[in-house]
């Protein structure tokens, strides 16, 4: 690899062409690809036809796509490429995370300026392999094209033998319940556009290299809960988005939102705000009745906290109340594109 | 929907934001898409959880990805935003043609600009809609995101109960064949580009609003052909590619390569360079024996033509012949991004 590395280094994506890059592209996947897991195993077309193709094995087939865009979701230069090409991929598998699924098959699409140096996209798919391998996915296929902006669209299908764990499930009676910390993602990037980020610290690590919550989302699924989401747009309105599928109501309590050390002593006024309204945590909020959070919190390798319960009607309403009892006001609700003020 | 449309005209995205516009995107979807199809009555969970679900039928998945992007693929104002849906999704459907499968489940992919009119979003689901409904497609989910530059991002899953058709099937002693014509797609984009182009003429009709060849795909599958390609890239260049994916060569014949009329009159004098180096056309290539594409040509309702014979070794070579049995060269062999010169 230290040979190619050198012979690739400076050369920009229009010296070698849209073929050039994806022969380049394959090569690296064939050294790296662990390819012993059950997908790898199932693929019988990857990379290289019209379409990928693989074997069913499974009574259920989950598909999710989402799309990192520069200047958007991630600042080149901010993040390593290969952190990126992770984070690609796990915000994708989080949402097959959030079914309770097996992420199993990625298509790869990158759109991406003249100029981009291919060693730069090579190291993004060193990222991907890392996650992919990981986990077992295979990265099946894609596609390759000019862009002004740089973006990475990915698609991963997963399996289930079960029927998903959907936001609608949620019942009045549930427990509401967050695997591991929130905002630690929303600090992360604060740090890094403050420059006062050290990069292995807990918070950016969980902006630029967040895991996706996979045996958790099993767990959950496998243990009888109800509903899960997965946190991208923020703890507060994750929470409304399966309250309002639901057409239920929920209460949470401040003092049982779980907030790492790195928030009270990084952002000490505002540690509360970030675990509430922080978006891409990429943790699981779930809701199931009492004695299976107990089942799941005994089985669970991460941080499980029970922080409020479902409260029939009131569709989509999430009340936060501080220790007080009284009603908290987070000042920003959640991401949301394209709207300003 | 002609209040809808009142209300609607001239709202920027920045107006109404990310959630605004899904949530107009899932009224048009529930109020226009025909639920008939197997993969609407298959599909458990669509838009609006972390990912789509739907119960596997057959032994096989496709899976396939491709993505337009403005400025490179096409240019807002050239093309109506419904005939931009519809081709963002006839490109990918034409991969599951081109393996013989059925196109059956879409994830839709957006990349938008916050001055892009909500109205022409919502034209780009209705021309989606209209493809999707004439195949039985279900749109299943899709990401939403804030882009400088424009572009649309497609996956599309299948399925095939048999072995799909694969671009290294080729078999020595093969003939070469093609569905309808080559080159119109290039040769609308042309006349476009000179402003030269009738609306509703064959050529401008192909590069705007391809059909992919569903139906032709699968025929070729279940008559025994041994491969196939969808031409996106230009007749000589998709056929190296299965030459080379098959480790084969090829002889084809400029006499037999069906011209349409329109091409002969607007481009007299280019008409074979177009139909053998202009890509886009998404007409299927494929190699079979002789008494396979016999019996294809009588099932077909599409034009089926013999364009020559695949040889053994000579790896990926095409050699294009002339009347007089001499060599005739391409000027331009094919489409590559980001390659100049």
């Amino acid at each position: 690899m230290i040979i190619a590395h050198v012979i690739i280094h400076s050369m920009k994506l229009s010296e070698i062409g849209e073929f050039g890059l994806i022969d380049k592209i394959n090569a690296l996947i064939e050294s790296r690809a662990e390819k012993s897991s059950p997908a790898w195993k199932n693929l019988i077309v990857g990379i290289g036809d019209d379409a990928a193709c693989w074997k069913n094995s499974s009574a259920y087939t989950l598909a999710t796509t989402d799309c990192l865009v520069d200047g958007v979701h991630f600042k080149t230069g901010q993040s390593s490429w290969s952190n990126l090409g992770w984070k690609a991929l796990a915000v994708n598998m989080s949402d097959i995370a959030a079914m309770g699924g097996t992420p199993e098959y990625t298509l790869v699409t990158l759109g991406l300026p003249e100029d981009v140096l291919v060693e730069d996209v090579l190291q993004m798919y060193e990222g991907m392999l890392e996650i992919s391998n990981r986990f077992g996915v295979a990265i099946a296929g894609g596609d390759i094209t000019a862009s002004q902006t740089l973006f990475i669209s990915i698609a991963v299908n997963g399996s289930s033998d079960g029927k998903p764990l959907l936001r609608a499930g949620v019942k009045p009676g549930d427990l509401i319940a967050l695997t591991g910390y929130t905002g630690l993602a929303a600090a992360g990037r604060k740090l890094l556009e403050s420059n006062k980020a050290e990069l292995d610290s807990p918070s950016v690590h969980a902006f630029l290299k967040p895991s996706p919550r996979l045996a958790e989302g099993k767990l959950i699924l496998e243990s009888g809960g109800h509903a899960c989401i997965d946190i991208s747009d923020g703890l507060a309105a994750d929470l409304g988005h399966i309250c309002q599928a639901s057409k239920v109501g929920a209460v949470i309590h401040v003092d049982k939102i779980p907030i790492h050390p790195e928030l009270k002593s990084e952002f000490p006024g505002q540690a509360l705000d970030l675990a509430l309204g922080g978006g891409e945590d990429y943790e699981l909020l779930f809701t199931a009745p009492a004695e299976v959070i107990a089942r799941i919190k005994v089985k669970s390798q991460t941080l499980v906290s029970i922080i409020g319960e479902i409260v029939a009607g009131n569709s989509g309403h999430v009340r936060i109340l501080d220790r007080a009892g009284e009603e908290y006001h987070l000042k920003n609700p959640g991401w949301n594109h394209f709207r300003h003020g």
